[in-house]
């Protein structure tokens, strides 16, 4: 008989949201990766190609939290036809020490989007200029309105441009955030306008060939790339891999399924080249940006040590607030 | 909006039984992993050494299936200390066309057992001598329990012997089973004795060296190995996978995790090295038991598609009976 906790996406939006809890609850995830001995197993991946569905399977084990999530992260991409979102998902949160169900948090894939937004919060924190006040956002998506949410939290901006494929969805996306965000976002038809005089250029598309060319890119810019969580997708032009100051979330990951795995493929590094890694940054065992001409690239392509993070978070501040359904089975 | 069923464990145990239909539907898996193109990939396995707990997350994906089952399966070793049972866990059911969650079988581990158990009952059904009466099992757990019960429903054993470490443990199974099953079942203090005039072994061991050597087997004997899921588990001695017929239930997974695993690193066989797989024993692709005096031999693993196929036979038959609870998230 186990005894657990049921948290609905509807529980899980009225005690999480994409603040500076949020971002702070991943940046600790990421000071754990470089100072414990977090156990963090590859991604389970599982492709349906006759459907355009992949699923990733995500966790890591944090020494000294007594819980660890399991994350089960869904994309299909033919759902849109038939009017479902492409991502939904859901956590399990498991006992450390038993590895009992605590909790079955079915956020449809909302803990996830927020993780993934704070995670280019605390990229950006750590790397951009402290006077970014220029974004520009590749994509039109979900997180393409959570990232530019998530910049606003760690710096002054002031005005964004959207860049997407489809124009009256960017331009949709860009009346929309000026009303809700109160600065000045406008739609850029060609990528390189919006890329000319950002700060902090994020990138958060399904692309499989890169979107942002090395050549557009200004001195003292910060690139977070977001969108590559698997081996065909690529946003950066690898030169821009190389010729910045380049940090991964996870090494491990980023060599297989990041824009490191692109550069490495086209011959730019070698595949054993040692990188920084975000956590060793924010923990000063590396260094951060050097000046404010230096180019600074972030490659995010999403950690399991993330989702026990804010399953983790979202966990206790159900429990506070009373939320959820007890269960038992 | 997510809308899924809820299968608590009595749900589960109320339309599921260790009976033909789910040795038939594990059968009809291993069919599928011979002839289909399965999508299974690698096993994630998280280690939390600290509490003596580990975790392994299995899926596959069967072209036609509607669909798909993730199963999350943590074992914690030093549970039973505190009253827990060492092994629990749950699967998730989602759609193969859209990922969406479809159904939670939070079976604590139930349906694994059956699934694990109905596996031994297809190895012996295609491997063992028709003729079959007497069973010897390693182990006293709930394994043990099981594989000798899935052995009754496809061979005429008339006589039961249990050994394991814990010799009381192993005297009460056995009167247990004699009560339940109505037949003669003893316990052997030694190992060999129970091994002596078997026709089928089955080793359920979460043993770590050898418990069963290869100068005891006998000619015309059946043995499955079904305690190894881990590259530190090992049951047999590495002789008797080469000289016997060997038979993996995936050859990919007993290279790293099986039985197989040993016998390569004790440098018996090359880890390169092909075998036949029970999934093409059963279709015909592979032969089976060549005559009465061979030594037959099944490594099993367990794999994710025949987590999706007890998953999927669940859900059917909880559907037919209007099973569980629905959900909306």
């Amino acid at each position: 008989m186990s005894r657990m906790i049921i948290l609905t996406e509807a529980d899980l939006r009225s005690v999480v949201e994409l603040d500076m809890d949020a971002v702070d609850c991943v940046e600790a995830a990421f000071r754990a990766l470089a100072t414990k001995a977090v156990a963090m197993p590859p991604i389970l991946r599982l492709d349906i190609a006759e459907y355009r569905g992949e699923v990733d399977v995500k966790t890591a084990y944090v020494p000294g939290l007594d819980s660890f999530a399991i994350k089960i992260s869904p994309g299909f991409f033919d759902n849109p036809k038939i009017g479902l979102p492409s991502t939904n998902g859901m956590m399990v949160l498991l006992s450390s020490k038993t590895g009992l169900v605590q909790a079955l948090l079915l956020d449809n894939g909302f803990l996830t989007d927020v993780r993934t937004a704070a995670a280019g919060a605390v990229a950006a924190k750590h790397l951009s200029r402290d006077d970014s006040t220029v974004a520009a956002i590749f994509g039109a998506g979900m997180q393409a309105r959570l990232q530019l949410q998530a910049l606003m939290l760690v710096r002054p901006i002031s005005e964004a441009r959207i860049w997407g494929r489809d124009v009256a969805k960017a331009s949709m996306l860009a009346a929309d955030l000026a009303v809700r965000l109160g600065i000045p976002v406008s739609a850029c038809r060609d990528p390189q306008d919006a890329v000319t005089g950002a700060d902090i250029i994020v990138t958060t598309t399904p692309s499989e060939t890169p979107v942002l060319k090395g050549e557009w890119l200004q001195v003292g810019q910060h690139v977070t790339a977001m969108g590559s969580d698997a081996e065909h997708k690529n946003e950066l032009d690898p030169a821009i891999v190389i010729n910045g100051y380049y940090v991964a979330d996870s090494v491990k990951q980023t060599r297989r399924l990041g824009e490191l795995h692109h550069a490495i493929a086209a011959g730019l590094t070698d595949a054993e080249m040692d990188f920084p890694e975000l956590g060793q940054i924010i923990t000063g065992r590396k260094p951060g940006r050097a000046d404010a001409s230096q180019i600074t690239v972030a490659d995010l392509t999403g950690t399991g040590i993330q989702d026990t993070a804010i399953a983790t978070f979202a966990f206790a501040r159900a429990g506070s607030a009373g939320a959820g359904m007890k269960f038992e089975s």
